[in-house]
């Protein structure tokens, strides 16, 4: 085989073969393939698109470029979900240890923030002593013991997606469906859980702010997972403003626990049960996704979730008495806030969440870049959301920072 | 300013402006725009074109990345002709001379043979001593001397393009009307003259088979020399069958003095013709194209054009005894030599210069790589021509080879 006609076959708009991509994937990620021939390559698949089946290909070859977990030996129906990132998502925290209370396993590789995003391992490192870097023995030895685990990938998971993200990021080939799908879906079917979750985030604050597009990206992974054999399914949600009130690591850490214990916000709340409810269809212990989310309410009610959540912060190594219920304001403070007050009476009509996402960062809640550390304590509160009546002098958020 | 952002805005099919192009092409040329990065922005440039003013600045960035020649010591008007190159494509060792004999000024840099097409250099180191590597003074004086001299660019010129050039080479980003004028136009308008003619070859054996595009690729070639302020005029001609009946290096050389003695075959006279007067009305010479076509006639006639031709040999170091009219026949001949026999009476309706060149190529004549030799005794010789009656038996064309 020819790089170069791969490339002036996909520059033509033509299907490549499943050798071809194989070929041109596994050149890519062991330096036969040039880095400026597969940049070429990747805007071409910009401008001219894949089917679905050339996506479902290539997604499988970004998969077996590493290590595939074999979780044959975690017992358990083993359900995952994966979110395209937003701001103040804080869904995953909540859902995987209430859908693990239910008596299924999810096995869970999560990823970091960046630029306005959050990133669930950022939060879980809120809790002081919680590790992330758990080795697949380990893993598997937390998801017999607890059913749930949630921890960064291994590098040698998906190694050709790794070098393909860092040259799509200084190529602008960064946004294209077949490349997000694959890049997306080639770490959680290298994490190989029995059935997927999908939440693609559309609006504002979300990588993909048209709804269409969003759309079309949800029906590109499930595509690609079924095309793995796995039941995916995906929920399209508003990332319009932000998900609850909490925006940045610490805060979404307190507002989880909040919503664990049954009072948390309404939309956080909603949204994640009825992930949950899909989750615990998909894993067998329910019958339909209405049954699914009345057994998610209830354990989300009854304690048990949050139980599960301690159980977690525990085997992880984290301090488990930092997130007790009556602890919660005992977590160090930033040294700086301040409030944004309403300079008149109204209605709230709108939150920008790419906004709110980029001040978080701004405060030091985020990154710009990969290498940044993240503060725990920075972010922003929202005290008012889109509905919400407003006095003038009201505190619509308080921001906190270090900085 | 952002090379992802640049990248970012062709990708979107927007123009980018004439100090991010400016920008652009010096940080490749200097290597601060990796390759990689390039590469993604020549696929989004194939894939969605480039304005006319935008191919007009790319152009200019190009020139002016290297040497541009200042000929404005050299008298006379300055005139060139560029060939996109085909097959049997001879013209400019007619052209040239001729052109130079009517009073004008020639300062040709030429370039050499690639796959199925022949390179007017190859062509001229067939005869032995002619040297095209002449620094930019000799250039001059032998400009000054003669009127006209062909030599190789100097690695001084555009070398942004060369170091282009390669990376198109490798990312399947070669076909493209921008590009491909930039790359021609940027090499023309460094070497400088005071007006342009083109000659854009169309059909099978051309770069660009398509009628249309060949006629687009005119146009915009038309337009980057018109926006350097060199008045410029393009031909479209056809390039189905070879032009005239050798193809290969020397025998291109024996044709040449053939047609400069008067009795060349009638399509490469009429092609050198044309061009030759549309170049003598450009220089000044002549009132109308019809006028210069007429002046080139009487002096292709009257050996005024041979006598330059062998002047230029001779200026440039090469043997005019070896093409003197009377021993042409005493070039040595390939080892091998063997003709394609007609198996039926009939009329010639195509002969496929493609095939034709790939024929020659492969027998030695050309190159596949740009560090192979050629072989200057190699070649085709064509005895019959579109529209000539064949009989049964009779040689179509003769073959030779050393290999």
């Amino acid at each position: 085989m020819n790089v170069v006609e791969i490339i002036a076959k996909k520059r033509a708009g033509e299907e490549m073969t499943e050798r071809e991509v194989g070929w041109f994937v596994n050149g890519f990620h062991e330096g036969t393939v040039e880095q400026y021939q597969a940049s070429a390559w990747l805007m071409a698949v910009c401008l001219n698109g894949m089917t679905a089946r050339e996506t479902a290909w290539f997604t499988g070859a970004m998969t077996h470029s590493g290590l595939v977990a074999d979780l044959s030996d975690v017992p358990g129906a083993k359900v995952d979900k994966h979110s395209t990132g937003g701001v103040g998502d804080k869904i995953s925290l909540i859902l995987a240890p209430l859908v693990a209370s239910c008596g299924l396993t999810v096995p869970m590789m999560s990823g970091r923030g960046l630029g306005h995003t959050g990133g669930t391992l950022d939060k879980l490192e809120a809790i002081p002593g919680f590790t992330v870097g758990l080795s697949m023995a380990e893993f598997k030895d937390a998801l017999r013991a607890c059913g749930v685990a949630i921890i960064a990938p291994s590098s040698e998971m998906a190694p050709a997606d790794r070098k393909m993200y860092a040259l799509r990021d200084v190529t602008a080939t960064v946004r294209s469906i077949p490349l997000q799908t694959a890049s997306i879906m080639c770490k959680k079917l290298a994490e190989n859980p029995d059935s997927l979750v999908l939440d693609v985030k559309t609006g504002r604050g979300a990588f993909n702010p048209e709804v269409s597009e969003s759309i079309e990206l949800a029906s590109s992974m499930i595509a690609a997972g079924e095309a793995d054999g796995k039941p995916t399914t995906a929920f399209v949600t508003s990332m319009e403003q932000p998900i609850g009130r909490a925006v940045g690591n610490w805060f979404e850490i307190h507002e989880t626990v909040e919503t664990l214990m049954g009072h948390g916000p309404a939309d956080l709340r909603a949204l994640t049960l009825v992930q949950a409810g899909q989750m615990i269809l998909q894993g067998g212990k329910a019958g339909s996704l209405a049954e699914g989310v009345e057994i998610a309410a209830v354990q989300l009610d009854n304690g048990q979730a949050l139980a599960k959540f301690y159980e977690m912060v525990s085997q992880q190594g984290g301090d488990a008495s930092v997130v007790a219920t009556d602890a919660l304001g005992n977590y160090p403070k930033a040294a700086l806030s301040g409030d944004l007050v309403a300079s008149t009476d109204g209605v709230v009509s709108k939150i920008d969440a790419m906004e709110i996402g980029l001040v978080a960062c701004g405060l030091g809640a985020g990154r710009t870049r990969i290498e940044d550390d993240v503060d725990f304590t920075a972010g922003v509160w929202l005290h008012k959301k889109v509905g919400d009546v407003v006095s003038r002098g009201d505190a619509l958020c308080t921001l906190y920072t270090n900085r």
